[in-house]
């Protein structure tokens, strides 16, 4: 019999991969999934994609949750730290969201507001020693989509010392499944259509959370909205310290990584390539006029940006292979 | 041990579609790639979504192939027959071309010129009595992409005499890998996006094959390129003979057919929904003016309509379960 | 000086390329765009492409437009009846809304529900004779986007009897403008991006327009929501009546008709070929296999389909040559 | 009677789109367009979206283009040289390629390879003095794409004294129809929907126009691939030298340029808005964390980028407001 999960807020684009992916997954049974407003309606009515699966949403319950071995929290920013603190203890939890990412609560209060509801064992595996932490934590918040870009093309590069930390350059674009799905006037396909859009320039939310799982201590940070359902294509820029290759600093922190992979010499990552994988592409060179060491990263923002990267920990937290019901091809052309 | 599996003409689409879903097989164990100009080059050269697939490509020729105990042929139409008819016998052959697939020598010349190669056993299980035929068989002609989804549609409507064979209409529109990987420049990104554009209308090579499979005597066939890298919509309309329910049929006749999802009422199919998977998706209605019966259809071009195809069929051929290594869940959004 | 006119309306799609082209109109004088929730607005906050527009939104009252020599209604169906009954008979008004297309009362009940506010002159100026009723008329309503492409690809072979008007059969999709620009989950670029879905199969409320403008008896319509901004691209096929060349009846019809552009043989319509300009490009033969005849139209749903074709209308009512201030040339790639 | 233009290299994506405009100039009388495989064929086989344009490709000839008072070339880097050298001194001259954009004999070798025709106006009326320049000339080497999204944004500031110039970062991502129309399997539309992939990382050939053109010393420039037919979005970022407001520098250097919009405060460029115009969309912010100026600059890389900014330059150089026949606003969406 398997491990008994259950995903809450399973309604939304994260939600709904996380339902792909258990539905999936051979050690992991999926026993509920809860939704608000669409609560009492099948799966298939929100996620056409899963024809097939037979299962209505509950509604958003500790109670309907309580019942599982492992529970998924794919909520709104703000709403998980309640429902997670009305869990009992044994129930292990993975959050999507971004409630107990942050250590620093002045950082959290600042760019989400409200109260800070402290910080969880950090669900990005491939940094050091975070693989174990993981596998021994009973509640983990998973890494941001921008925060899994940046921070495998860059916090290796920190940590070996190969670039300063204090003048980092990230321009990140990402496909419109990262906007979620709420009605919103300016993510409608004939506005997103054909169309590049900066936003929160200047200002963004990931910024503590990248600087924290990075090192980074001086970061620009502009986000793109970009013409494709899914996809983050992050470009990372560094001043190097030093003669060290980028690439095979990278190289060598992810040689043991089932999901990284690091090109060969020549080859650039595009998001295509990663599309429902939780694979991440990466690439790396020093530039012939500015100096600067240019990173490039592929991911899926739903897969190792977000349910794949989810699944990943869960994995480890019930002491699975961290591959387990996770493909590291994507689905292309 | 795995059953021992090669693919022909592996660096195409469908090629590439094939080698991902035989990775994640889990009984069949892929010993061989072939390909023609790339031969030699890592299969990653040609598909970057297949980063961890330590594979080269080899030269296509019947030696590196006859090792298996099952090949599948992804070449260009035309070269399936020489090739297969260099195997030794005992080598189960599904072929994804059209060389094989149909019974009349004529309507073979006609479309695709040369000599015909004679038909093989059809791979499209869901018709009556085929899914047997192909599991006795050692060689299969799996369907053709828009015969899929136009005769999943059609067959059970004119096998129960609900609708008149002779005056179907059918118009159906592809995503651009369904023509294929050759530099073509109206395949440009800049030429298909934003646009629509019909192609070999009034006279198109799949109207034998869908006529031999449905039983159709009169159809008219358009096809449609449509801005998207995969999916078939088809959307088939045909006179009425009484008051058959076009649904109830259709859901009749595919009750045991794990990939094929009649949706509930009021639910049309679209094509995202079934991206990366081997389902199809059915709906039908009669018309409030017309009075025809419609039937909207769509299914990956890739998955059902080629690869994922392949793959049930072969599953067939060695005595699995049809669904083994393939996906009935879509990768949405 | 101009000729003064204003937009009801203009913060939708329809309204925005109304202003695009009402702003580049040499003879055109734009005195006033009127919205709902934006009055008040910068124009530019709705329309970003019109920067440079220095105009903000009026609220939509009588008062403001009846200063105008002409008013455009883009006002959502139902709306346009109460508000054209407001303005002094001297303004002419064109309306790009359903409200007065129709003659058949009972059809507009059916379909758009309350009661019908009476047809006015029916502006689609390639229809046999229409070109003067428009140039005579102060009020006309303006032709819907799938009427449009339908139409002109139907109507003179019906008029010419070269086809049969009881067995008609139309596939036409369209890019996502023309579902409006109110913010649906549906129409999400998440959602659309990739997709191709069909939608008020079996009962769309175009069928009495196309019926009336066409002379079709028996009409099978079914749209289709492509992943594309822009374009309808219309797949007629009807049963012929005899040897007539479609395509020579078409070209014969729209000789001296400056937008329809009949295409050379072989070369068939696309839509993005027409996106941004006011033509509609044509294209016909006869199906080798089903003996039917298949025409393919290509239009811009908001030029030719919305505001271009108001513009055309508007131009002819007020006595300038029908071309002014519009293009036939697309923007593409 | 009109001023007689010529296109040579009137295939391609920004010949046709010289076409398209040069149509519908008031003042130009378009006498002949050249190509070079498709001499003697239509223009409209090549650019379908010209349906109404009755002209023939000729070859591409000094004889066929001695005739125009002004000569458009839209030829490959590297070919524009020897057929200008072939042109009468009388005949004006604008260079859509590379060939004379540099002044510095090294890079043009470096990165185009082969001998360097020598310098000639460079073509970008925006920068301080140049209009003035332009007017004056009979030879202007039109601004590169990247270039003019890059400069404009950047050259006030660096004028200004406001940001040092030797660091700056640059990622900027472009439309498939700045990758031209060779047909290349990596440009297939399959390849590119759905996708973000970055070239030439860490040494691109616009670097030293750029470097030229805006006084930056230090220059990291990472070209994106994005998916739409046009389009650049350039992301600029600069380390300020004190507390001057970048977006009040900018609007101070193009309060009289009538195709650059700096935008509102709060509103960031986004490329769907330019699509189709000769327009800029501009805005600047501080980084709250890195402290770093961000520029955000879009266009259409056809439009200003290339055969928009071309006609432009054409207006001053015959003495017509620069403006003529050129549009402000964006085709959208």
């Amino acid at each position: 019999m398997g491990i008994r999960v259950a995903v809450a807020g399973a309604s939304g684009y994260a939600g709904g991969e996380l339902l792909r992916l258990l539905a999936g997954h051979p050690e992991f049974e999926l026993i509920a999934a809860t939704a608000h407003s669409q609560a009492g309606q099948p799966v298939t009515a929100a996620h056409p994609h899963l024809a097939g699966l037979d299962l209505v949403f509950a509604a958003t319950e500790p109670a309907t949750l309580a019942d599982a071995d492992l529970v998924f929290l794919a909520l709104p920013h703000g709403q998980s730290a309640a429902l997670a603190a009305a869990l009992p203890d044994p129930v292990k939890v993975v959050d999507l969201g971004a409630d107990h990412r942050l250590r620093d609560a002045g950082a959290w209060s600042r760019y989400y507001g409200g109260e800070h509801a402290g910080a969880w064992t950090y669900g990005l595996p491939e940094l050091p020693g975070q693989r174990a932490e993981i596998a021994a934590a009973t509640r983990v918040a998973s890494t941001g989509c921008y925060a899994v870009a940046t921070t495998l093309a860059l916090a290796p590069l920190i940590a070996a010392g190969a670039v300063r930390p204090d003048d980092v350059v990230v321009v990140a674009a990402s496909g419109t499944s990262g906007a979620g799905r709420a009605a919103k006037a300016h993510l409608l396909g004939s506005e997103v259509m054909g169309d590049l859009t900066p936003y929160k320039v200047g200002a963004h939310q990931h910024v503590p959370e990248i600087k924290q799982a990075t090192g980074a201590t001086g970061l620009s940070f502009t986000p793109v909205l970009a013409p494709m359902p899914r996809g983050i294509l992050a470009t990372v820029t560094a001043v190097p310290t030093g003669d060290a290759d980028p690439r095979a600093v990278l190289a060598a922190a992810y040689a043991d990584a089932p999901f990284v992979h690091v090109l060969p010499e020549g080859s650039w990552p595009h998001t295509a390539a990663t599309a429902g994988s939780n694979s991440c592409h990466l690439q790396a060179t020093v530039d012939a006029d500015s100096g600067r060491v240019i990173v490039v990263s592929a991911i899926d923002n739903l897969g190792k940006g977000a349910a794949g990267q989810a699944v990943q920990n869960a994995n480890l937290m019930v002491g699975l292979p961290e591959t387990t019901g996770l493909s590291v091809f994507g689905v292309a052309p």
